[in-house]
């Protein structure tokens, strides 16, 4: 696709490098900038660049946070000993919106990825292992998604966390989702869900 | 969905702005550019922002452009007595990126819309009627998308047009596309593609 303008050019150049946007998007993204005010291209590019270059990490949890210490760590109110292990912010985010969850959380920042050449030492275990016995912790909640390398680094943390015996590990529960059709469940995902039954009250 | 940051928030916020992104499409742009280098995002926002503040039209033909003088109308090598006029840019580029087409361009900046209030004093109707004596121009094409406001844009166009009886007036091709199936055509379309049949050369 050739264009008309430099400007144009790299706009689209630039905004087809983001995951999921192609250059027909791109452009398409670029002339709803160019018939909108001027103000909404320079919000959206003082969003972007305030936003990475200002944004700071927990140090407790290494979620995001505008300050030294996130408000999900700073909330008294929030069961301390109970850590909620996720991969990903998203993952914070989308337990959060669920409403169901009162401890705190402890983001790996990604998963263990010998193919991406991601070890463990990429990711925040060590900062867990120190936490544990500071913040006098009592349960930690394996949150990881359940694919080849969220396993995987399942599996290498709870080899770790064997250090801590008096430390409860769980795992979130596995089962057929909710609306989901039996018959079109996966054998592996049906299987787990039979034997992890739970016992109905009576 | 709530965020841990009110960084986050609203650089997903002016994401989710754009046409075709979602709050849920824009978290997964905003954490790209997290992980990303923070080049990534100075050189994404730097080149919006002068995309926006920077581009010029053309005087002559509206469309986008560097200078004052875009490229096409610039070229002395196109044919400038054959004007093709089209609605938007993105028209200019689809023309363009066809190959086939060496004369230039104007672009209206729209079609005519009741419902959205643009009216024919909104679009570059008057430049287009004072270019046609200044440049000696012989033919015009109307490249408008064949939709309601599309023709009566055409209709109201080729009305104005009336005033200059030597100016050839012609409208790009309707037909089956190629590749299209006959019985998957619609009515309308098939039916001018028979009356407006072309001859083949023996």
């Amino acid at each position: 696709m050739e264009f008309p303008s430099k400007l144009i050019e790299n706009a689209v150049g630039e905004l087809a490098k983001l995951p999921g946007i192609g250059r027909k998007t791109a452009l398409r993204l670029t002339l709803h900038l160019l018939k909108a005010e001027t103000e909404a291209t320079s919000s959206l590019a003082e969003a972007l660049a305030k936003m990475r270059f200002e944004i700071t990490y927990c140090q407790t949890c290494h979620n995001i946070s505008d300050t030294e210490e996130c408000s999900i760590c700073a909330n008294k109110l929030r069961d301390h000993s109970m850590v909620c292990v996720v991969s990903d912010i998203r993952d914070v985010i989308a337990i959060e919106n669920t409403g169901q969850y009162k401890g705190v959380y402890h983001v790996l920042g990604g998963v263990i990825s010998p193919i991406e050449g991601i070890g463990p030492s990429d990711l925040h275990i060590d900062t867990l292992l120190t936490r544990i016995p500071e913040s006098e912790i009592k349960e930690i909640i394996l949150a990881i998604s359940p694919t080849m390398e969220g396993d995987t680094t399942a599996f290498f943390l709870s080899r770790k966390l064997r250090e801590f015996p008096d430390v409860h590990i769980s795992t979130i529960a596995r089962g057929i989702p909710m609306g989901g059709e039996l018959e079109y469940a996966d054998e592996i995902t049906l299987g787990r869900s039979i034997v992890e039954r739970t016992r109905q009250a009576k």
